[in-house]
């Protein structure tokens, strides 16, 4: 087992990563009161609930069962888990338990921040997203109709349980998704994690254990450096949002729930990066190293064939990190060097836009 | 005017205290982006919202108007606010301007800590309780049909301004609801203004602006040292609930919006002081001058006699101080003197609950 701390003084909590940790008992020295909520969903709860209800006897425990899907994560579907709460006098000593991917761990977290105005909460991530990506941060909070993540709070886990087990019962899409996620690290900010990708690749597709815990060590490690430095976002912490402004378009547009956010980001990144070559910074061989590792992840590599160079703009600029109508973008200067910026040729961004629609008719 | 600063370190702001300070220039230097979401409600957007609005010259300004009442103070209706502020694409540098009551400022508060996950909110409560209730202490939020305020956050504002002007359009139940809150303050800390609210009942009653001005400069001034001691309610900031868990119970059996806070939070301050005198802490003159100031001021002093015991109780194990099925109350020794306690003889607690409930029937 890795143990991986997150530095955020008194807000620091530990990251555990590894095979058969939901058999250890990692859970009890981090709850406080003695009422325990589970929140999973459909999918999971099947799989794992079981294994982590033995690991809190003696608590009081409770379950909440959400349904599974991104098109779940709203303020009527959250209201459950607090519905689930009242009736069963949680009380503000009380600790959620997010036992499944990104939206059950976005939404619990965020139904931790706001009961009875903040409770301790654990994240059980069980995909390889939520493994190397909601794991860190504390970015907590559902979708809007009108915006992904518009409504939130941010609110430190006191730890995280990454088991690599979880990941066999996964789908091939839903792996995939999750190395997109791995690409960005590599991309942002550490090339030699990008090599180590590009030779592993294969071993991360077939699920080699060692392969995918090193994967996420490094991805938290990389986040958590950022995070520790820009808790609340306000300057380098939207590196992480390299391929996210596209790809939160591509995401609002098709539906939430149609694309998975994995592959919404992964040609996110791929238009991010053609647009870093169109205004003379990264490199073509570049620009081809990252499709070519994003074709092998079984990744998208081009948003969908129905949207419109006016939808991506419209909703681009209704992403959080836009400010005063200026559309701020994360863009490559190479592999493992990334920056954010608002100020570039507008000209080059519809050329992309339009390079990727048009490719697709 | 009277400029009174909470000391909350970063997050430290001044409360504006005064007549026709919604003629004055001062939201300006505290609103630091271009986008201004007004949020207001149905009963006063009519009577302040053109005034408010004159002060806004020169930033691109939005309006929502709530519904009027605490039965409105639920999730669906802050949706509106966000609905709002994704229509208008207002970004993370925009400032939300609550203009109303205590309603109207829990909600926009709230949607201010989570929009976006945190954007800048301005205060300008236009009763009497919210003047000298909500102005200091940052908690947001809605209510859930289980129980009052079990949905927020914690969130300061940028600058409070209670302009006594607006406290001529109150109607006198919402005047003498806002006293209870007044009277709040000397019964948990501070004799001396407690000595004074006795000789000036009427004065206040008869919305002298002088008055007025000197009992909301003490209340936010007796609240600001209680926060700034405990600002997240971890210890004696509890002292503030004094009547509100027997308040909250009243509120929540009657339906929201039926009973007016403050009216509950008198009722709870009386059986508080019952219970207290039950106890052998307060004495038999202080629970009548107690008595008789509620009264003096239209304040029930009892609770509404379709309720009964079991009923309280349950409603009050729900309370967000009840900790490990224990409630949790805040208790008088003397006028000017409270304790938080869950040790008291529970014998007490039902001879209270039933020589109130008795007396009604």
């Amino acid at each position: 087992m890795k143990i991986l701390n997150v530095d955020l003084g008194e807000r620091s909590y530990p990251i555990y990563i590894g095979q058969g940790l939901l058999k250890q008992d990692l859970l009890r020295q981090h709850i406080h009161g003695k009422q325990v909520m589970i929140v999973s969903n459909e999918t999971i709860a099947p799989l794992y609930l079981k294994q982590t209800q033995n690991l809190l006897d003696g608590f009081e425990q409770k379950t909440v069962i959400l349904p599974d899907g991104e098109q779940f994560k709203n303020l009527e579907i959250l209201n459950q888990i607090f519905d689930e709460l009242l009736k069963n006098n949680f009380d503000r000593s009380c600790t959620l338990i997010a036992l499944g991917g990104g939206v059950v761990g976005d939404m619990t977290g965020f139904a931790a921040a706001t009961y009875q105005r903040g409770v301790n909460f654990i994240q059980i991530p069980t995909t390889l997203l939520a493994q190397v990506d909601s794991s860190v941060g504390g970015k907590t909070g559902v979708n809007h109709p009108l915006g992904k993540n518009m409504i939130g709070a941010f609110h430190q886990p006191q730890c995280v349980v990454a088991d690599t087990d979880t990941l066999n019962t996964l789908e091939d899409n839903q792996l995939s998704a999750g190395i997109a996620e791995v690409i960005k690290y590599g991309l942002l900010g550490d090339k030699t994690f990008f090599d180590w990708q590009e030779k592993n690749i294969q071993t991360l597709l077939d699920r080699d254990p060692e392969a995918l815990a090193y994967a996420i060590e490094q991805s938290c490690r990389d986040k958590a450096i950022i995070v520790a430095a820009d808790e609340k976002e306000s300057g380098k912490r939207a590196l992480l949002n390299l391929g996210h402004t596209f790809g939160h378009a591509i995401e609002t547009a098709s539906g939430y729930g149609n694309w998975l956010h994995g592959e919404a980001v992964a040609a996110g990144m791929v238009m991010a990066a053609d647009l870093s070559q169109r205004l003379g910074n990264i490199s073509d061989t570049d620009v081809n190293r990252i499709i070519a590792i994003t074709e092998k992840a079984r990744l998208p590599v081009a948003p969908p064939n129905n949207m419109t160079s006016e939808q991506f703009i419209e909703l681009m600029l209704r992403d959080k990190k836009t400010l005063g109508g200026k559309i701020r973008l994360v863009l490559l200067k190479s592999i493992g060097d990334a920056i954010i910026t608002s100020d570039y040729n507008k000209d080059l961004l519809h050329q992309t836009l339009d390079s990727f629609l048009s490719k697709k008719e």
